[in-house]
């Protein structure tokens, strides 16, 4: 194997360690809110250890982006490295905007879509962080975006049932902005997990 | 013709019919809308027609996406490709984000500056549908683009002009929260189909 | 040099032109900004030279992607003139924004936090137009993006604080869907401020 073939090789490795340190950072960041959400607020300290890993994800979308810019050759596309980053970012940034605004918003009692919803949440980045070892050898994942869609369309439904449910009642306006502000949020939170899913197999896709 | 020239000219061909028929998708959604706002609640069996127009711009756009992955040379740049792709997708999209809201919302009878918004939303899908087949030969194509444009600073004046009524009144907090909602997601798909004109001048500038 | 070198050489320099004339524009929306929210409902007039600003701003970025559609060769990759273009009209899109709402919203005196907001607003953009003409040469820009990047956590702790208060206090609802709305676009305004800078910083370490 020549030098340069060598030196590709450790910047291929390095961008799929980053995407799996991402994918993992995701995974957390869910199932911390996923426990904050169900044990609210009795276990409230779990905020500051969401935002850990928003700072965590952070420095690898950083690391990631500065590697691109030091890269000439790129394992796989340069705008797939991009959206993927993004996308893996996003997952995170949502995450703790929910948590955060549990306290922002002073909530009480979470309703009970939230707890459902961080459940989605949680299944769905464990679908796209099993997917990105995958992209190493370009290997069939349909079989993961298939079930991160079909997560999505679950999320869906609940948030529309829970916003109707705000509007049936429709007695407080500030109970209707703190909840749908805190629904909207999570279904974000889903749609980048989805988004993250067809970046995954477009990379598959071209590089098979 | 060489196999190759003809196989490239049947997948131009194939591109070209797909962003056809996402315009005429988007066409036949506003359509719908403005028929739901017009009749509201008389039609609002039409809501599930428009959520059909969405699954075929989902599965257009799927498309598009899946031909773009598996073919090494696209008669227009790639990130056009994606760019049009992603701004014809997002005018269904918020279309019927509007319509389903107007059911979650339990909307009895739409204010007079939706259905003149749903207007200008028809017109403005119907310029980008217009202007879609020209990107075939670049022919040039600013008088839709320059209408289209016309018709988003209609919208936004229109806009403006019920936010500003929503606040004057400012009796019921509920009533701003519901209405705010619509006219926002109205903006969005008439910006929507502004950012789809730009995409298709840029199309046709570079192919001239 | 060759008549096509000097060619380019005129491209170039008038990339850089738009792009500075893009910044300094960005701070005079923003000097407006903060003048027009010290001095509310004082100088209100000030909202039209905003508007006029916003005008200006959308010329140029006009004025960038029609260059890049007619020009083959560019000194620096497409997609960051993209994403600098869409950063830089983004930030006087929002600015522009916020002081349509002190209008629309009918509000009567600002909360003290817009005022803290738009200072910090003022100070970003003068960040990212002084780091603006390094990327003709490649000059390190760190400082720059460092100091941009304090400002978006200053403005983005500023903006929970303000939320904060208006759901401790939250008596009123109309009052707490005005506010949060302006307090939002202010933080999207920082927070294109910070995408200039990263986009800027990416250009130069490219080109470096």
């Amino acid at each position: 194997m020549s030098g340069l073939k060598r030196l590709l090789g450790v910047r291929d490795r390095e961008f799929f360690d980053l995407f799996e340190a991402a994918g993992a950072n995701a995974v957390r960041a869910a199932e911390l809110l996923d426990r904050l959400v169900a044990t609210y607020p009795d276990e409230a300290h779990l905020g500051g250890e969401i935002r850990d890993r928003e700072h965590d994800g952070d420095r690898i979308a950083h690391e990631i982006i500065d590697r691109l810019n030091h890269t000439f050759v790129t394992p796989i596309d340069r705008e797939d490295i991009l959206a993927l980053t993004s996308a893996l970012d996003d997952i995170v940034d949502f995450t703790e905007e929910v948590a955060d605004y549990l306290g922002l918003y002073r909530i009480e009692a979470p309703m009970l879509q939230a707890s459902e919803l961080t459940r989605v949440l949680l299944a769905a980045t464990r679908q796209v962080a099993a997917a990105i070892p995958h992209i190493r050898s370009a290997k069939d994942i349909r079989a993961f975006t298939v079930e991160t869609h079909r997560l999505e369309n679950d999320g869906d439904r609940i948030v529309r049932g829970a916003i109707a449910a705000l509007f049936e009642r429709g007695i407080d306006p500030m109970f209707v902005i703190r909840w749908k502000d805190i629904f909207e949020r999570l279904e974000d939170a889903i749609d980048s997990c989805e988004r993250a899913a067809n970046v995954l197999e477009s990379i598959v896709i071209k590089n098979a």
